[in-house]
C-alpha cells in the first residue's frame, strides 16, 4: 500500500471516529487540494452543518461530502424536487446530473438564491435528494468563452477527475526533503516589462509563478529552456500559479504542456476563462501575422483542463510544504496577489503580480494585508521617480470634455482599448456620465473582443468592486447591460452603417493600434475632421498608436483580416487626436509605495521586478532609503535564497 | 560533414598556406584543447622553431606537431640516437615509444637537460629521429602514486585519445547561444568550510569548479542533486575545474562519473596525482569506519583518465566562449587560482580556491596579477576580524624551543600532521634547524601517507618555492632526501623499535587525531612524561585532537586498523601537550586583505566564500567599507548574474 493510500485509510478511520456511528463513510479520496468523503448518508451530513466544519478543522483540510452512487435518487425525480426547493427568482437555466460523483451542477441567473444564507438552500437540496449541488452563474450577457469552457470541462470530466486525483495525491505526499530552504529564481520580467515568470523553490517543491510573453519582442520568452532554471524540465514542476490573464503573464502557460508538464494551474475562475480567450487570440494573431505560434489550441485546452480555480482568501495546500492564498490585486478581472506560506511557519513570500492600489470604478484596490510576508516580489511598472499619474477624477473630466466637444461638432469618438480591463472601465465611466447627464446619450459600439470580455466580467460579479457588485446583485442595475451598449457583430456592413450614422462612441481593439477592427475604424473615420481618436492607455514604443500620438499623419493600413488580400494603402489622418491619461490598470509610483508602506508587518526583503531598468532601480533604492528594507532589482536568471 | 570537421579542414588549408610547400600536412586533429598537426616532415618543423610559434599565434591555438606513422624510424634505432643526443647526466630511466601517435615519452631524473635551453634538445631529438618527445620526471623518491598514475594512463592510452578527441571537438564547436550572460551558482562552501563547489555558467557553457566533501559532516555534500543546480544532470557539464587536491575540494569529483559525467577535469599535474592519492584514501577511511562510500575506485580511475593537466600561466580554451588560466595559489602542491576569461572580452571571473598570500618555505605566495577580473570568488577561512596569525618566524622559534626542551628531557616529539602540505613544511623547518644547529640532529620518522605525499612533491619541483626548486634542480640539495628522514614502512614492529629508542621526531597522520597511525603512536608514547605531543595545524570541533588540546587526559583508543578487533580501551595521557600556531596553509585575515587590495585593477565584485558565517560576513563588510567594492556573503544555492 502506498504511503498516500495508508494516509487516506487513517483519515477515513479518523472521520469514522468523529461522526455518529449510524453515518457511514464508504470512501475517502483526494481531488486536487480537497478531501472528498463518500457516504451512504449524505442527508445526515446535510442536516448537521457543523459535522463538516468540525472535520475540516480537525483534519486541517478542505472537505467535500458526496453521496455513494447506490443511494442516489432518480435524476428526473430529483430535478423536480430541486426546482421546488429553489425560489423561482433564482432563474435556473440548466441542471446537470453526474452519476459518477453524485454531483448536480445548477446553472442559475442568481446563484446567491440557490446557495441561500450560509449555504442553507444547498443543504436543503441535499437533504431532499441526496445529490451534492454545485452552483454556477448563467452569464447575464451570453459569453461563448464561458460556455465553451464549461462544455469542454463537462466533456472532459472523467479525465479531469483522474488529473485531480493524481494532483491531490501529489499534494498530500509525505515530505521527502531532509533540509529546508526557500529560493526564488527569476526567469523573466526583471529590468523589463513582459515575460513575467518566476520559480519559487523549496527543498521539497517547485512552483512556477506566471509564464508570459513580451509584447513587441516575440522572440524574448521566459528562460524555461535554461536547464538550471526548470531543473530536469517542466515535468519537475509541482504547480503553476497564474496571477492574472494578461498575455505578458499567461501567454506561454499552454506551452508548458508541450514541454511535458502535466500538473495543476492555480488561478481564479475568471483568470481561467480570460486566459482561454486571450491565448486563443494570441494564436490567432500569430497566424494572421504569418508567425508560427509555439503551441496549438490543443495545449490551451490542456491548460484549462488542468486548472484548479481558487477564490480570494481560500488557503489551499498546493504541496506538502506550500500553502497558497490569492487576494484581490485590483488590476484586471480575477487578478491576484499570490501569497505563499512555506513549511510550518518557515517562511512567507508574496508575489504582487500586477496591482492597482487604489479603488477604480471596476475593482477594489489591491489587498496588502497578510499575517506575515518576509519577502515581497513587487511589480514596478510605474516605479520611476516621476511616474505619478493624473487623478482619475481629472481624467474622467477630461474624457467627458473630449466627448462633448466631438459630439457638438457632430463627430464620432474612436477609442482604441484593450479588450480586458480598460474597456470595461471606460464603459462604466461613459455609462455613468450619460446617466448623470454629463454627456449626451448616444450609442456606444463595442468592437473586437471587448463584448466577449465584458460578458466574462458580468459572469463573475463577485470579482468586481463592492458597489458595482452590489448593483449587479441586488439592484438589477448591471451597468454593462445598459441600452446604449451595442455589440458590433455584423462585420464591415455594420461598421459602415455606424460610420454613416449619427455621433457615437466606439471602443475597439487593439489597444495599441497594432491590428484588429480598430484598423477598419480608422479607414472609416480617419479622414473625418469632426471625429476624434482618443488614447486612454499606454502606447508602447514601435506601435502605430505611439506613432499617431507622436504626430504621424500618413498611416499605412493593410486590408488583411478584413477579407482583403493583405494590400497596404496609405491613409491621411484628418481626425483629431487626443490622449487622456490616468486610466491605467497599474498602480502609479505613489500607489506602489503605498502598497508596501501600509503593509503590517512590512516585508524584510523586496524584489522589484516588472519595470524597465530605471523604474526598478528608482523604486528599489527609494524603498531601501525610506523604509530601510533590503531591496533588490534582480536581473533575469538570478536565484535568491531566503532560508 | 560536421561543422567541426569543416573547421578542421579549413584549418589544414590555412596551415598549408603558411608553411613551405615541400612540408606536408597529412592530418589535423583536436586533442583536448590542443590542435595536433600530423606531417611527413617532422624534422622540417623541428629545424625551424618559429614555424610552430607563428602557426600558434596565427590560429590562436595551442599546436603540437607529430610525425605521420609512415615516416617513423625504428624504435630500437631511435632509442640509441636519443641516448646519444641527451647528456648522460640527465639520467634517463625509461623510454616509451607510441607508434600510434609518434610520441616517445622520456622519463629522466633531470628533465631540464632533456629539454635543453628553450627546447633545443627536444628539437634536436625530433630532427634526429622524427619522433615527438615528451618528458616526465623520474620521482627522486619513489612514489607509488606517480608510477600507478603513469602506468594506468599508459594502459588506457587508446581510450584516453578518444576522450581527448571528443573533448577537443566539443571545445571547438560553433557557439549556439544567441545571448550572452555570465552566472555563478553556489553549490557548497558558503557560510561554511567544506564541500567547495560552484557552477560557472554562460549561455553557452557550464563549468563546475571543485566538488568537495565536508570534513566531520559526511552527509553534507554539494547540492549536485538539486535539478536547478546541475540542470539536466552531470552530463550537461562542459568541464570540471579542480583548484587543488584537498578533499573538501576534490572528494566528490569521481562521483560525477557515476552521475554520467564524461568530460574533462582540468587541474595541474600534481593536483591530479594528489587527488588520486587522497580520494583512494577517502574510500579506504570510509570503509574502515563502516560507511559506504558514494563511489568506488573505478570512478577515481575514470577521473584520472579524464584529467587534462594544465601548467600555471597556460591560457587554455575549455569551451567556445571560455578560456581558463591557472596561477599559483601558494596553498598546497599544485593549488591554483583559476581565472576564466569569458567571451571575447565579455567578462572575467577568478576563483581564488584556497590561498596563502605570503611565501612559505614550501611555496611562493599566491598570484593575484591578472589583466582583468570583474568578479572574484574569494576564500575567507581566516576572514574574521581577529583572524591574524603568528608570524612564521615566531612559530618556528617556538617549535624549536619545544623540540629542544623535549630532547633535553630525553623525550620524543610527536606531531600529528596532514599528509599533504603541512608535513612537508615541517620537514623543511626541521631540516634547516638541524643544518643550522638550532636543534640537535636526530631521526625524523614519517608515518602514514606523509612519505608518499612527499615523494609526489619531489616529482614536481617546478611547483615549489623558487629557492627550494633551485636547490633541488641545480645544487642537488633536495632537503626532502636528507639522511635524518625515515619512512616508517615496517609497521608496528618498527614503531615499537622507535618508541624504545633514543629521542626523535615523529610526523604522523591523521592531522586531527581522528584515526590512522597517530593512534598507534599515542599508545606507544602517550604515557611518557618526557615526550611531547605538538599540534601544528587546525583541530576541528569534535575531533580527538581538539579534545586533547582542551585538556582531556582520558583518551579512548581503538585497536582497529592495527590488526586488532576494534576493541576500545582508555589511555591516560601523560605526555606534554603543546600547540604551535602559524603554520597554516591558508592566508590569515591580513593575507586575504592583501590579496584583494594589491590586485590591479581591483575586482568590481567579490563573493566571500569558504569560511564560517562570522568570517565571511566580517570579511565581506570590511572589503565593502575599506575598498568600496560590491561584496557578497552568499548562501549555498544562490545564483548571481554578472552580465
Amino acid at each position: 500500500m502506498s504511503q498516500v493510500d495508508k494516509q487516506l485509510e487513517d483519515t477515513k478511520a479518523q472521520i469514522e471516529a468523529e461522526i455518529p456511528s449510524d453515518v457511514s463513510v464508504t470512501d475517502v479520496k483526494y481531488e486536487g487540494p480537497e478531501l472528498v468523503v463518500y457516504t451512504r448518508h449524505p442527508k445526515a451530513f446535510a442536516q448537521n452543518g457543523d459535522l463538516i466544519r468540525n472535520l475540516a478543522s480537525k483534519l486541517r483540510k478542505r472537505i467535500t461530502v458526496r453521496p455513494h452512487p447506490d443511494v442516489l435518487s432518480d435524476p428526473r425525480e430529483a430535478e423536480e424536487r430541486i426546482k421546488q426547493v429553489i425560489p423561482e427568482d433564482a432563474g435556473i437555466t440548466d441542471l446537470d446530473f453526474h452519476q459518477d460523483t453524485g454531483e448536480v451542477v445548477i446553472e442559475a441567473q442568481k446563484p446567491g438564491m440557490v446557495i441561500g444564507r450560509h449555504g442553507s438552500t444547498l443543504r436543503e437540496i441535499t437533504q431532499e435528494v441526496g445529490w451534492t449541488p454545485e452552483v454556477v452563474r448563467t452569464p447575464p450577457i451570453e459569453s461563448s468563452t464561458v460556455s465553451n469552457v464549461r462544455n469542454f470541462l463537462k466533456q472532459e470530466r472523467e479525465e479531469r477527475r483522474d488529473i485531480l486525483e493524481r494532483v491531490g495525491r501529489t499534494i498530500h505526499r509525505e515530505e521527502m526533503a531532509d533540509e529546508q530552504w526557500v529560493r526564488i529564481t527569476t526567469l523573466g520580467c526583471c529590468r523589463e516589462v513582459g515575460r513575467a515568470s518566476f520559480i519559487l523553490n523549496t527543498a521539497e517543491t517547485r512552483v512556477l509563478v506566471d509564464c508570459g510573453d513580451k509584447p513587441g519582442a516575440e522572440g524574448e520568452v521566459p528562460y524555461l529552456q535554461v536547464p538550471e532554471a526548470l531543473g530536469a524540465g517542466a515535468q519537475n514542476l509541482d504547480a503553476v500559479v497564474l496571477t492574472h490573464a494578461h498575455l505578458d503573464h499567461s501567454a506561454l502557460i499552454p506551452l508548458l504542456f508541450k514541454y511535458g508538464y502535466d500538473g495543476p494551474i492555480y488561478c481564479t475562475e475568471p483568470t481561467r476563462d480570460l486566459m482561454g480567450l486571450l491565448t486563443l487570440d494570441y494564436l490567432d494573431v500569430a497566424s494572421k501575422e504569418g508567425r508560427t505560434p509555439p503551441y496549438e489550441s490543443a495545449q490551451v485546452r490542456e491548460a484549462i483542463k488542468h486548472t484548479i480555480p481558487l477564490e480570494y482568501g481560500d488557503v489551499t495546500d498546493i504541496a506538502p510544504d506550500v500553502k497558497l492564498t490569492f487576494h484581490n490585486a485590483g488590476h484586471i478581472l480575477g487578478s491576484a496577489v499570490s501569497h505563499f506560506h512555506i513549511g510550518d511557519g518557515l517562511y512567507n513570500v508574496a508575489f504582487s503580480g500586477d496591482i492597482h492600489y487604489d479603488d477604480t470604478r471596476l475593482f477594489n484596490g489591491a489587498v496588502n494585508d497578510f499575517p506575515r510576508v518576509e519577502t515581497l516580489v513587487m511589480e514596478s511598472t510605474y516605479g520611476g521617480r516621476n511616474d505619478y499619474q493624473t487623478d482619475q477624477e481629472d481624467s474622467e473630466r477630461k474624457l467627458k470634455e473630449v466627448i462633448n466637444r466631438t459630439h457638438d461638432r457632430g463627430g464620432k469618438l474612436l477609442i482604441p482599448a484593450f479588450a480586458v480591463g480598460r474597456s470595461q472601465e471606460m464603459m462604466l465611466v461613459i455609462e455613468q456620465a450619460m446617466r448623470n447627464g454629463d454627456i449626451p446619450e448616444m450609442p456606444v459600439h463595442l468592437d473586437g473582443m471587448i463584448w466577449e470580455a465584458t460578458a466574462i466580467h458580468t459572469t463573475y460579479p463577485e470579482y468586481l468592486r463592492d458597489e458595482l457588485r452590489d448593483r449587479i446583485f441586488h439592484e438589477d442595475e448591471n451597468p454593462f447591460l445598459a441600452d446604449q451598449f451595442n455589440h458590433i457583430d455584423g462585420g464591415e456592413e455594420e461598421r459602415q452603417e455606424v460610420a454613416d450614422g449619427d455621433p457615437c462612441i466606439i471602443l475597439s481593439t487593439s489597444g495599441m493600434v497594432t491590428g484588429g477592427p480598430i484598423m477598419s475604424w480608422l479607414r472609416h473615420l480617419g479622414t473625418e475632421e469632426e471625429s476624434t481618436l482618443t488614447f486612454v492607455g499606454y502606447q508602447a514604443q514601435g506601435t502605430l498608436g505611439r506613432r499617431i500620438q507622436n504626430g504621424w499623419e500618413e498611416i499605412p493600413i493593410s486590408d488583411r483580416g478584413n477579407g482583403g488580400g493583405g494590400r497596404t494603402s496609405t491613409l491621411t489622418l484628418k481626425m483629431n487626436v487626443e490622449t487622456v491619461d490616468g486610466f491605467s490598470g497599474h498602480a502609479d509610483r505613489q500607489g506602489l509605495e503605498n502598497f508596501v508602506k501600509t503593509m503590517n508587518p512590512r516585508p524584510e526583503k523586496v524584489l522589484c521586478v516588472h519595470g524597465d531598468e530605471r523604474s526598478v532601480q528608482d523604486f528599489s533604492s527609494s524603498l531601501y532609503h525610506d523604509y530601510n528594507m533590503r531591496t533588490f532589482a534582480p536581473k533575469n536568471l538570478e536565484t535568491f535564497r531566503f532560508k
